[in-house]
């Protein structure tokens, strides 16, 4: 069996830079942590994991559960907790569990018997009595999209309502005088605050009727069907709020193929922030802080995983209007 | 401790359903499915794993790597492999790695730590030695989107050079006379083939000029700046071929932007068959067989596991030319 002397002789660097590089942990050069890899790779060596648990690291992994990959927030999420991560010296492991809490608690089981160091949980359907198993076994969990009135779950959400209601404050302010909602899966906290937030804007206005909010699933098809029935309700609506940038795209495609012009007849907003460079016009939305709240995440992980007393357990995170070509004023 | 007949008695269900329950093999009744995991959560029961052994998994689980997440065509091949995994009752364990190849080894590290009983890897940059450490280790591998000329090593890809061909003649078919090309990094085979086929069908026409490919990089910001550089050299084109869909969506954007009008004044044609339902038009595409590349990975990946004869080393799958608006005939 290789040690850690034998790879730090043959890739021409002290012990103590190998160590930096297994713990990831401290500063190595781009060349020396190539050279390491293709010597440990050669060397088929195996790092004691004795190094490891001294580091505090018990994998150095930790597991990240999103409830739908196919929607580009999580892939976006994921991504900015993997760079977190990886400032930390972690690794990610993603699981995808596609909203099914069978699903959810059979990869709950898989980390746990990975020895994952710590878990990021996004969920819309997971319950406090789910992560009992966790809390049993004492690994840190930084819960997402959800808030339990716990303290010790951290959570992090956004202003999800405020969210809402700075999407029809937006569209007035552009001149909208008859606003449409597409909502997003009753089951979602998250989703249900949007449309309170719509609701809040709305309500007691002239124009408002319960009918121009259209039920929907957060998918660009979901957002499309929902367009085309609001349209057949209210075809002089001239503005619209979808609780997610999916559906708002969807939105569009159907006001678009009905022969309407986005945004001189009709103004769309949409909420998440994410990346939909290829819509024309670009898309107007409510974002949440993407790349913050995974660094967040992380860091509170990690402050879980050390066992620091300063932790803050529920924080809410502010929402901010992008303003794009699909509400300009006309 | 908890034992198997533990959970059994308290869910009210037989040992062997259990047993079915957490080898993932077999028929469970999705209530017994709910009730097991409530009453393992309950007495906090971890299943041994000399069962499983047993059942020929090491740990039930298999580590899936993709070079970039932000691209929907990965986490649609995700989905597609998942939904083979669970079928044969393992979790699909995924890593993010960015195109790079030192995160791509501590990941392999990573994952053989973590006992993977196999690993699917799609990759533009892997090569043959860096998979040595599996070797040695007897860790089953499936590679995508590349292929080596090895034995040991199963591979999966397309017919990127065809597509190439198949997206020129399709754009010729509808009118076309004068036709650019998108073309992805240089660094990726299936990226140099897919544009080997535009060069296949377009070298020996009357139209052709080397001027008329654009180079890029497989993101939509990247398709808008290479089709805005193609239009100032030729502002007469009528045809394109984007060696993805994110590209050719960039470049939707940009002749929009510049008036022109998709399909009348030119046509445009992607690669890979992502759902990009927000297009508008919809985008016609030279389409994978994503679930079908799913599913015969995990089936390949199992195979291996399961130490069977008869495995198919090398395999290419057709492509599908997916007749959009985007390329309508005038």
């Amino acid at each position: 069996m290789a040690t850690i002397k034998d790879v730090s002789k043959l890739a021409g660097v002290s012990v103590a830079t190998v160590s930096r590089y297994l713990n990831k942990n401290g500063y190595v050069s781009k060349e020396a942590a190539e050279t390491i890899a293709e010597v440990i790779e050669k060397l088929n060596y195996r790092p004691n994991n004795i190094a490891r648990s001294l580091a505090g690291m018990k994998s150095a992994t930790i597991g990240l559960m999103v409830p739908d990959i196919l929607n580009p927030f999580f892939p976006e999420l994921a991504r900015s907790i993997e760079d977190a991560a990886n400032g930390y010296g972690y690794t990610v492991m993603l699981c995808n569990t596609d909203n099914d809490s069978v699903k959810e608690r059979k990869y709950i089981d898989t980390l746990l018997q990975k020895q994952v160091d710590g878990i990021i949980i996004s969920s819309y359907t997971i319950k406090p009595e789910h992560l009992t198993g966790l809390q049993k076994q004492s690994i840190p969990v930084v819960l997402m999209d959800n808030v339990f009135s716990s303290d010790s779950v951290v959570s992090l959400t956004v202003e999800n309502r405020r969210g809402g209601e700075l999407a029809v404050q937006h569209l007035l302010a552009q001149g909208c005088s008859k606003i449409a909602h597409i909502c997003g899966p009753l089951t979602i906290t998250s989703s249900r605050e949007r449309t309170a937030g719509f609701e809040d804007a709305s309500r007691g206005t002239d124009w408002f009727t319960p009918s121009l909010i259209g039920y929907s699933d957060f998918t660009v098809k979901g957002g499309y069907s929902a367009m085309k029935e609001l349209l057949a309700l209210h075809p002089d609506l001239d503005g619209v709020f979808a609780s997610n940038d999916l559906m708002a795209a969807g939105a569009m495609k159907a006001l678009q193929e009905t022969g309407r012009s986005i945004p001189s007849d009709v103004k769309v907003v949409g909420f998440d922030g994410i990346g939909l460079e290829m819509m024309n016009p670009e898309l107007s939305t409510i974002a949440q802080p993407i790349s913050e709240l995974g660094k967040t995440a992380m860091d509170s992980l990690v402050g879980l995983i050390r066992e620091e007393s300063d932790i803050v357990t529920d924080q809410v995170f502010p929402v901010t209007l992008i303003k794009k070509q699909s509400t300009r004023k006309n």
